[in-house]
Order: structure tokens, then C-alpha cells, then sequence
């Protein structure tokens, strides 16, 4: 066996080379690549995705897993997990046709284009006939795994394996069922006053206090680094080289650090894998939701609490004296927490921020289902934000053409991993509480070893060894639910609202 | 034919995609990697190259070169020089085993790490073995091509294409009876006086003031870069986005200005050549000495002249008025082109430089001829720098052990496109103010439209289609010679010096 097991990795790492060489061209292209080097580049990225996905999905693979399935190995070794990922992938890679995801490729990078150009003009009426193609496109796609109890399982899958369209429309539906209560009565009251955060604050001063902090969360700069992007996002070059990047505002404080903190929650986690997993399918966090747990973890259950910030509270006034002195630590506090319905989601807070994805969430099934035609989406959208949130966009822009996911991919299984994170953020974090209770202290004294060495054990270093449904249950000992995080958004916005 | 030709292109583009993509690796292993990357970077590389290799070492590419063969059409044609260029390299690349290349590759990454640590300890004993098997690869190597004149042919071929060691020899030494008389008349006067070189210049002040000349010569911003490195080069990712690096010294304004400029004469020369040639074997200079020559010309020949000054040396006593206020342009012109006879080829001024170069040649071909065992490198080295340059080296840090080439490549082939290209930068000079006599006065405006145009249209365009001889016989009317390039120097020195 051990020599097949070999060839199996030396053919994987072979494919994770290709990928990693591949991200190092998008993380390029996002920070440093002068305007015009964009046409070759985007010819690269799509050669660099075709060479690994031909190398995947070559025949050679299956039959090494066929024989290496023959083995009787415990569920839990390393060998068994990395044959019985990599052979969920490679099926789902070999049953979707190579023409068929060119011609999915092509699409997206058109459609994406027309939107980058229509979104600024209010334009849903040129986007809509590429939108339509992209759900025809979504359904074929759908279609290739005929298996699924709900169209939308297939597409799911790819970032949040196992779980299912319907559990999740039903915890989802649980769960706005207790926040919508909260958020009305936070908004009842009067609005918290976030004018300490938008004053002048220099850029170089928040990277190097951003910088500072995720050093003490445990992010190595010698294994990683910080740049500046349009977009924040984390990217991985391989177990010891995960970066991220972070955008700053000069007249807004909020901006630069949540993204920060967010993104290096993300890395910690790819950080954290086993090293032994290096350039294998192993080697990645276990889906979109577990990811979004970390960096929701990392920066607001750890980064907007009162014992994180009774510990920073007093540097970041030292760094920014002038902008800060006169403002004490519970009106920061209470600013950087501030809630309100609003309408982009990626600015929303804590509270309100469910509330966007389920929208999305709910849209994207209505129209898989055949039950939303796209020229009503722009309508469909004002009517759930009216409903959902009490507000109104003024026109499409911060509508139906907000985010890119539908504009640059499939329609499916692009929200519902926001969600998801924090409801396991909540469950996660009640289990690290549970274990050691001094977590909050230790936080106070800006020591986070305790919680980081939880989190490693429990869940990083097990990459995507365990599917999310078995990574909660063993890390918690119960299915998802929603308890734990609804019970640490009654705390926490209870005492800061006085609900 | 077009069909197989389009196949020949698509096949072509694929191979310099995984290149792009590895020099991409190479480029942030060298500026933004942090340190414990380097493991997996490493291995990233090699699985590119080797995959960039097999895919150009297809049977397939044979065949349609052995069907585009077939057609009758014009040598200059693009699509002729196409097909004669690819079948050159193909050549060559297929009369090599791969496992020859992965036992050399695995050899030269150990020899380098070697080398490495022995350098400082001046440790030549520790790298004698390492360099013994190099001679034995490299030997081994050019008897993979066993039709040479010289054993040392093969290994010229790689960089320097259809130049030969025998008429190399012969052309150094003509040129080595011409500057050594030079270089004593200047070393028997008083040395030019560099003192305003090594004055406190801020980096970033340095930075703004090389980039503003390169984008004068016409280095463009939007199709490329300038990073800091240890060690600068050039690099390319596709025509247009050609990056250079460069590195500082606070205290010497020499360094960066020097590389800067001789960087971005590399670069001007791949962003000048011919788009359609994008992606092929065509689109990359002809030749490390063709090369040379841009770098050189733009650093040396233009850079250092008296006329570039005249127009540049105001601005850098605005950039620099503490500096240089005190300095007229005389004393920093002479102090910019300062000679003497020193120990680092690096560092070495215009004239003595090619004495460096010529004594690493020909060491090179007495180690292949099996006319000088490894053992009795760092003796040879030193006599040769006694009776060349009247200087000797206090260990074999600087002597046997100063330069990466052998330790980091084979023996042969490593150090003639440095002179060459010198030579050539004489050649092509002269030829381009015979066409534009106006050229100095140009450059004394701060005008480099007309030479860079010149270049365009005679060399940059034409990419790899004409070998190195080829080219200087269109361009100059005359094979390669020493004449045009030793009245440059004569000239210049003469006036400097008062010869």
C-alpha cells in the first residue's frame, strides 16, 4: 500500500503546486502587478487552473484510490482521511465535463465584467440576460450531481460540504426568528455615536497597531505578511506562507482593523494545519462556514469584547493620543460595536449582518427553485430588505447588483457560509469557554496562547480531515445550533444596549 | 498550415505560461516572501520547471515542427523564425536526459547552499568536492552534444547562441592587449576622488531620482516595477509587465542609480520587443551578450556620460542639496566614472571590468580543457588577478569563492555574455549615432526618444528571431569587433583622465 499511498501524494502535490503557483499569480495581480501585465495574467491563471485540473482529474488518480480503498484503515488515520477527501473531490472534479467549465469560465469572466461596468450606472437590465445564463448555468451545474434532495445541494457542497439546502433554511428561519427582535430593539434606542473612530488616523498608525495585535493573537510574520488590496482577503502559499490583506480608511478606524484581525483569523486557522498535510487536499480549512467561524472569532467574539479592548484600549489611545484622550473606554467600546440596519452587507455589524446573507441566502433558493424569474430579483430584493430590515435601497446599486458573488461564479452556495460561521463562532467559542474558563481573563491581560492552543487542537491543525457536521459534533458534542451564539449576542449587545 | 502553426503557438503559449508562472515564484522568493516560505517555495519551482520541460519536450512538438518544416518561407518571416528558433531549443532540450537535469538540479541547489556558508569562512576545501562533480555535470553536459569545436561551445550555445569559445578567446585577448594599457596610464595618475558619492543619501530621495531617469529613457510604470533585492535583476511576466529590482546604499549614491538604470536597460529592451511575438520562444532577448549590451549601454555608455549629466546633474543637486551643492558637475562626473584596480567584478568600473570577466573565461575553459584541476583554482585565480590587474586577493573570499555562477549553474558558459555584451554596447552605439548624430545633444536635453526608437526598430523588436552574429551584421554592417567599443572607452578616459 505504501507505495501507492506515495504516488498518490507525489501526483497531489504535483496539483497543489500548480494551485499554489496560481494563487501567488491572483495575490500578485491584487497587489503589486502594474495595470497593463492584466491580459497575460488572466491567460495564466487560466492555464495554471486547467493544468491542475487535468492532472486531477486524471484517470491515474482514481485508480490509486481505487486500490488504496481496498485498505482497511481506521476512520480517523491521516491515510484514511486523505484517500476518502481526495476521492470526494476527484468525483465531484471528473463528473462535471472540462467543456463545460470552460464554457462556465468564459461566461463568469464576461458576466463579471459587464457588472463591474453596469453596477456604478444602476444598470440591472444589461446584467440581467448574463445573470439569467449564470442560473441556467447554475442548474446544469446542479445537474451533473441528479443525487441531491435540493437543486441547490450540489452547489452547496462546494463550499460547505454536507450541509443541505433545507436544514439550513430551517436554522436560518430559527435564527432570525431571535434576531429580529434584538435588532428592533436596539433600534429603538439611540443610535451609538462612532464619531471617535472617524477622525483623521494616520494609515502607517493603524498597520502597525493592526499588525501589533495579530501578532498577539499569534500570527508569525515569518510565515506570513500584510498587504494593501482593493479587497482584503487571505490567501495561502503553503502551510508556512498564508498572507492576508487589509484596505485602510484615513477617516475611518473600523475599516482597516476589523479586516485585519477578520483576515488573520482566517490565516491562523490554515496556519494551524498539521504539517504533515502540506500540499495535499488535507491542507485547507474543513469548508467556507468553519473558515468564517475563525475570522468572525478573531475579530468580533475576540476583537470587539470588552476584555480585548480593556487590554488595547489603552495602547491604541497611546498610538493615536489626540484622536483618542478625550474618549473613555466604554464609548469606544460601545462605538466599535455600534448597530444599525443598513444596506451593504459586508459593513453591517454583528447583529444585523445574518440578516443580509439570509436574504441572499432565501433568493438564491427561490430562483434555483424556479419560483424567482431574475428580472424580478431587483423587486424580490427591495421587498425582503423592506420586510427583513425596515429599509430601502434607492436604486439597484446597493440592490440586487451589491455583491459579486452571483456576478463571478454560480447562484448557490455563495452566502449561506457567512452565516453559518457565526452560529459555529457562538458554538465554538461556548466549547473553548467551557474547557478553559480563564479565557476571558487571559484576554484582558492580552494573552491569547490558551485559546489559540484550543483552537489548534480542536480544530486547525485537523485542516479538512473532518466534514463541518463532524468537526462541530466532535468539537462540541452536539449538532449546530444556534443557542450558543444567540445567548453571546443577548450578552453582549444586552449590556451594551441595556436590552 | 495555419492550423498546425496555431497548435505549434497554443502548445508554445502553455509552456511559457508554467515559465511566467515560475518566474513569478522566483520574483516574490527575492522581495515580499516571508523567510519560512522558502521550503515549499523551492519545491514549487522545481515541479514548474519540470513540468515546463516535459510539455516542451513533447513528441507532439517534434511532429509539428517536423510538418511546419516542410513549407517554404521567407527566413525573416516571423513564422520562419518561429519554427527555426523553437527547433533549435527543442534540440537541445530533448538531446538532454531528465534525469540528467534532475541529478544536475539537485546537485546545483546542494552546491549553492554549500557554497553559501563556505564563502564566508573562506572555506575553499568544503566546496572543492562540490565543484569537482560541477566540472564532471558540466563536462558531462556538453558531451550531450558531442559535434563541438570546443568543449566549452555546448555550454556557451545555452546563453550565448552560436558564439564560440576559440573566436571569443581570440576577440578578449585582442581586447585585453587594448585595456590593459588603458587601465595602467589612468592607474598611474591620481585617483578620482569619490568622496561626494559617500555622503548620507536617503533612500527614499534615491529611489524617486533613478525612477525619474528610467522613465525618461522610457521605462513605463504601467508595464512594470522597481522592487528592493539583494542582488537586482530583471524579470518578465509577459511583454508588458517587465519588473526590475534594485538595492540601496545609504551611504553611497553609486550603487542603486548604477543598478537602476543598468536594470532597466534589460528591461527596455523585452518591453520593446514585437507583441505579436507574445508567449513564444521569439519574445525574449537574443542573447545574454545582446542583452549586456542594452544593460550596459543604458548604464554605462549613456549614463555615465558626460551629456546625461549635463541635463541630470542639476536635478540630483536639487534632489540632494547638502550633498551636492559644493560639487560641481566635473568632480561628480569624474567621481561617477572613478577607476582602479579592485578585487570585486561587481563593483568594478568601466575599464577594468572586461579584466574580471576575461580571467573567470578563461579559467572557465583551462577547468574544461582538464588544463586546471579545481584544487588549483584559488592559486590560479590569484596569479591571474597579479598579472592582469596587479592585485591580490587577501583569501579566496574574494578570490576563487566570490561569485555565485559556478556554484549556482555549470562551469562554462557563465561569464562571456558580460564582455560580449560590452563589446557589442560599442558596436551598436556607434552604429545608432552614425543613423542620429544628434543623439548626444539629445541626451544633454534629457531626450532619449531618438535612441530608444533606434533600439526599437534595430534590436528590441526582433526578440530571439536572429542569432546574436545575425543581429550586430544587420545592425552594424560588420561581425563583432573591439574597434567601435575601444574608442568609446578611449574617448571617454581620455578626456577623464587627460591620457
Amino acid at each position: 500500500m505504501q507505495e501507492q499511498y506515495e504516488e498518490l501524494k507525489r501526483r497531489l502535490m504535483e496539483v497543489n503546486d500548480l494551485q499554489s503557483a496560481n494563487s501567488l499569480l491572483g495575490w500578485d495581480q491584487a497587489t503589486y502587478m502594474p495595470a497593463k501585465g492584466a491580459v497575460a495574467r488572466g491567460r495564466q491563471i487560466a492555464t495554471l487552473s486547467r493544468l491542475a485540473q487535468e492532472k486531477f482529474t486524471a484517470p491515474a488518480i482514481g485508480h490509486l484510490l481505487d486500490d488504496l480503498e481496498k485498505y482497511d484503515l481506521p476512520y480517523d488515520s491521516d491515510e484514511a482521511s486523505l484517500i476518502r477527501v481526495t476521492r470526494r473531490l476527484y468525483e465531484r472534479a471528473i463528473k462535471v465535463p472540462p467543456e463545460f467549465t470552460a464554457k462556465a469560465a468564459a461566461h463568469t469572466t464576461e458576466a463579471y465584467s459587464i457588472w463591474a461596468k453596469a453596477r456604478p450606472e444602476n444598470d440591472f437590465a444589461t446584467v440581467q440576460p448574463y445573470l439569467e445564463k449564470t442560473l441556467d448555468l447554475s442548474i446544469e451545474f446542479a445537474n451533473f450531481f441528479p443525487d441531491y434532495d435540493h437543486i441547490a445541494d450540489p452547489l452547496i457542497d462546494g463550499s460547505d460540504y454536507g450541509m443541505k439546502a433545507e436544514s439550513i433554511r430551517q436554522i436560518f428561519s430559527e435564527l432570525r426568528e431571535q434576531l429580529v427582535p434584538i435588532a428592533k430593539a436596539i433600534n429603538e434606542q439611540a443610535p451609538a455615536d462612532d464619531s471617535c473612530l472617524r477622525k483623521f488616523y494616520p494609515v502607517d498608525k493603524q498597520q502597525e497597531f493592526g499588525e501589533y495585535v495579530i501578532q498577539q493573537f499569534g500570527y508569525d510574520f515569518e510565515r506570513g505578511r500584510q498587504d494593501k488590496t482593493h479587497h482584503p482577503f487571505m490567501t495561502k502559499f503553503s502551510l508556512n506562507d498564508v498572507r492576508i490583506t487589509t484596505r485602510f480608511q484615513e477617516h475611518f478606524l473600523g475599516e482597516s482593523l476589523g479586516s485585519t484581525m477578520h483576515e488573520a483569523g482566517h490565516a491562523l486557522y490554515e496556519l494551524g494545519i498539521n504539517q504533515d498535510y502540506e500540499g495535499t487536499p488535507l491542507a485547507r480549512g474543513a469548508s467556507a462556514g468553519v473558515h468564517e467561524s475563525q475570522s468572525r472569532l478573531w475579530e468580533n467574539v475576540i476583537g470587539r469584547s470588552r476584555p480585548f479592548w480593556e487590554h488595547f484600549y489603552p495602547l491604541l489611545q497611546e498610538t493615536f493620543p489626540d484622536q483618542l484622550n478625550d474618549v473613555d473606554l466604554d464609548a469606544f467600546h460601545r462605538a466599535f460595536n455600534k448597530v444599525e440596519n443598513s444596506l451593504i452587507r459586508t459593513d453591517a455589524d454583528e447583529v444585523t449582518y445574518n440578516l443580509h446573507v439570509m436574504i441572499r441566502f432565501d433568493l438564491e433558493l427561490q430562483m434555483l427553485e424556479g419560483e424567482l424569474a431574475i428580472k424580478d430579483l431587483p423587486e424580490a430584493w427591495h421587498a425582503r430588505y423592506d420586510s427583513d430590515l425596515g429599509i430601502h435601497a434607492p436604486s439597484d446599486v446597493d440592490g440586487a447588483l451589491q455583491d459579486v458573488h452571483w456576478y463571478a461564479g454560480f447562484i448557490g452556495g455563495a452566502f449561506q457560509g457567512y452565516t453559518l460561521g457565526n452560529i459555529m463562532s457562538g458554538q465554538f467559542y461556548e466549547a473553548a469557554l467551557k474547557a478553559h474558563p480563564g479565557i476571558p481573563t487571559d484576554i484582558s491581560r492580552g494573552e491569547f496562547g490558551k485559546l489559540h492552543n484550543w483552537l489548534k487542537d480542536n480544530i486547525y491543525q485537523h485542516g479538512r480531515k473532518y466534514t463541518p457536521d463532524e468537526l462541530i459534533e466532535r468539537v462540541t458534542g452536539k449538532p449546530l445550533t444556534i443557542e450558543p451564539y444567540i445567548n453571546y449576542l443577548r450578552t453582549k449587545y444586552g449590556e451594551l444596549y441595556s436590552l
